[in-house]
């Protein structure tokens, strides 16, 4: 896609990710699909490594997903742990030779980095329906092996994009009672051209020393409302997949349960670090132009919120008025009652930005249609919408919907 | 609109829809918004007329939707019935002007053309957030009342649109026993420009002797197969309606059971025109290039097959790809699986037309992508969706999503 514009939200350079204890790393050009650049990641957590992982809810999913969903309940205590990514093909739906390939990947890095190959996590990402020849990854593991390094998250970053306008990448580092962590995540997703799918893998990195139930918990929870909390397009992969790998190199005493105090710094950080990679997704969405931020308040509680939230997010009519700079209150109206969650007309409120739009089932006796015009300028804009029936909250974050969505989906083939 | 394009699916000329003995209507130029063109519609029913009503699921309905809605219950057996549609405004979430507005148009037209106020069925479709100044209309019905006639279906249907392309109706002769009556029906829908909101007003009339209940059970029914199985871009108008009134002038016992067997051709034939006018909706919908129909097949039931259909129908990457012409079967499987309906990747098998693509969680041997690419050049795209797990079956029916669709919705201001 060297047409490809980069998303006007891009970083002016990809953050500083250091080097994490516990986990080593390199890429390849693999030659899956593209040409020229690296399509292969393989990243190493030593022995006793603790991996938690959220996958795609959609019911058609991956064999790489199927495959990395098993490997979370393997028996891998004493042996390191692998992720291996590649780009330029989702092997999915791709029948007996998908999972054939899944099976052969996994075996072959075991016997080259170490470890079982039940517990080798997979993801591929790329064109659908194309089973992904696995000797293409396998003959470059010894390469990968040579040059295996702490240091190269902005090097796996660039390997895992797909049509991504960028790589995505986010650090912290926190603090566990005295003890210094780091929190290193990188994600790719939503650029694409077709045939692509728009595929979202984050992997999240830390030496804290963490069992593996707590990081679960602590990624479920979070990923609530990050990940699970933007939407493009509102078609959800087939092969979705954010992990939480912990080196537990860190030198503290190992924390077994959620309620332990010492994780509050833990949580906060990487609660900042999923949160950045996931507003990251957004605003490299296909053809975005506008950053959007919903806030829904006054709900019946926050699940009724958030479902208020993604329909308005995910109304094409909605994004529409957004990437045209109309400030469309009624078409956030319509999507708030076409959600289906209780609310009442005559209690709705509609801000855009500071802008009280509406109020009270009409529109807001001081609101100017130029006072509107002119905040939707901006590239970021921020919704409230205040349901004022009871206290549920929810934030959800999304892009505007313009002709490069279109020119993206629909007139390139590659 | 003067530079929006005809739709490529609009008919030659609009069908002759004939006068129906009971029912008399006209139409003015009442200047709700637009210049130069109707936008105002009576229709009555003559003394003893039966009526039943759907409206629309949105949670914030328009002051005209919760209006009808209890006219539908309204005692009204000894007065004509009256239906007053205006284009131009919604009418909804105009607060207390717009209820306002709702009582002095029913009760100004009660006074004009007789019967009750509260029996009348009032509908405005247009921009939203902009009360109905209801003196355009009252002032016009004087006029209106001068000019009643039993022609003029086709000028109804010129008046009720919006950014409609053109009028859309459809009509049917149906034998109950030996007596042969008609049905008529017209809707609008879909095309549309920012601000407004889609809105889908339909309006069937008959002479049939039909009392209310079996009408509402007709109704209901056949909606979920026709207009509740359409969908232009996953967007819930605040005021979709869809009404059926009978006059019961035809000369044959009045129908009181929707298990009387005279029912039969009656019912298969507003079938036809309800189908028939919720297809002219999407085809008509907005930007459309492409008509889609998506049939699913073997799903778990035909509810479970209907949500399939219009995850299918309503996928921005589905609809993008088939507008770029591109047999994108990937995206489908995507689709299917989001709707979190039962599905089984390896079972599922995808049609375009007579090509399979798609079966056993893989591609079709036979099948190739030029082929497929051949096909999609067609203006009508079928697709069918074999789950393989149960018998349960829908039709889904849909347009693409265009450039065009950008340009309605963001570009233009009106």
């Amino acid at each position: 896609m060297s047409d490809m514009k980069i998303s006007p939200f891009a970083p002016d350079s990809f953050p500083k990710l250091p080097p994490i204890d516990g986990f080593d790393m390199a890429t390849a050009e693999a030659g899956v699909k593209y040409d020229g650049r690296t399509d292969l990641w393989v990243l190493r957590g030593r022995s006793g490594t603790q991996v938690a992982g959220v996958f795609t809810k959609n019911r058609c999913p991956g064999a790489p997903v199927d495959w990395s969903r098993a490997a979370l309940n393997a028996e891998a205590e004493n042996a390191p742990r692998l992720v291996i990514v590649n780009s330029g093909t989702a092997n999915v739906f791709g029948g007996q030779k998908s999972r054939d390939a899944v099976v052969e990947t996994a075996q072959g890095a075991a016997d080259i980095f170490g470890g079982a190959p039940e517990a080798v996590f997979l993801a591929s990402t790329g064109v659908i329906g194309e089973p992904l020849e696995a000797s293409k990854l396998t003959t470059k593991f010894p390469e990968i092996a040579a040059e295996m390094d702490a240091d190269g998250w902005e090097a796996a970053a660039r390997a895992i994009m797909t049509t991504d306008t960028h790589p995505k990448g986010a650090t912290r580092a926190a603090y566990i009672g005295q003890t210094k962590v780091q929190i290193n995540g990188i994600v790719k997703g939503s650029g694409m051209i077709a045939p692509d799918m728009a595929t979202m893998l984050g992997y999240i990195a830390t030496d804290a020393n963490i069992a593996a139930p707590v990081l679960q918990s602590l990624l479920s929870d979070l990923t609530e409302t990050s990940f699970n909390s933007i939407t493009v397009d509102s078609d959800t992969s087939t092969s979705d997949t954010v992990m939480l790998l912990a080196s537990c190199a860190a030198d503290h005493a190992q924390i077994t349960k959620t309620s332990d105090p010492r994780l509050a710094d833990f949580r906060a950080k990487l609660n900042e670090v999923m949160l950045d990679l996931a507003l990251q997704v957004v605003k490299d969405g296909e053809g975005a132009s506008k950053f959007i931020t919903i806030r829904v308040e006054g709900a019946q509680d926050n699940t009724s919120a958030k479902r208020i939230g993604l329909a308005i997010a995910n109304s094409p009519l909605v994004k529409t008025a957004i990437a045209g700079e109309d400030a469309n209150w009624g078409r956030i109206v319509m999507a708030v009652g076409k959600s289906g969650e209780p609310a009442e007309r005559d209690l709705l409120s509609i801000w855009m930005g500071p802008h009280l739009l509406a109020e009270k089932g009409q529109k807001s006796e001081a609101y100017t249609e130029e006072a509107g015009a002119g905040y939707m300028k901006n590239a970021e804009i921020d919704i409230k919408v205040d349901l004022g029936i009871a206290s549920g909250v929810a934030m959800v974050y999304t892009c505007d919907l313009t002709h490069a969505y279109i020119d993206i989906n629909a007139d390139y083939r590659s």
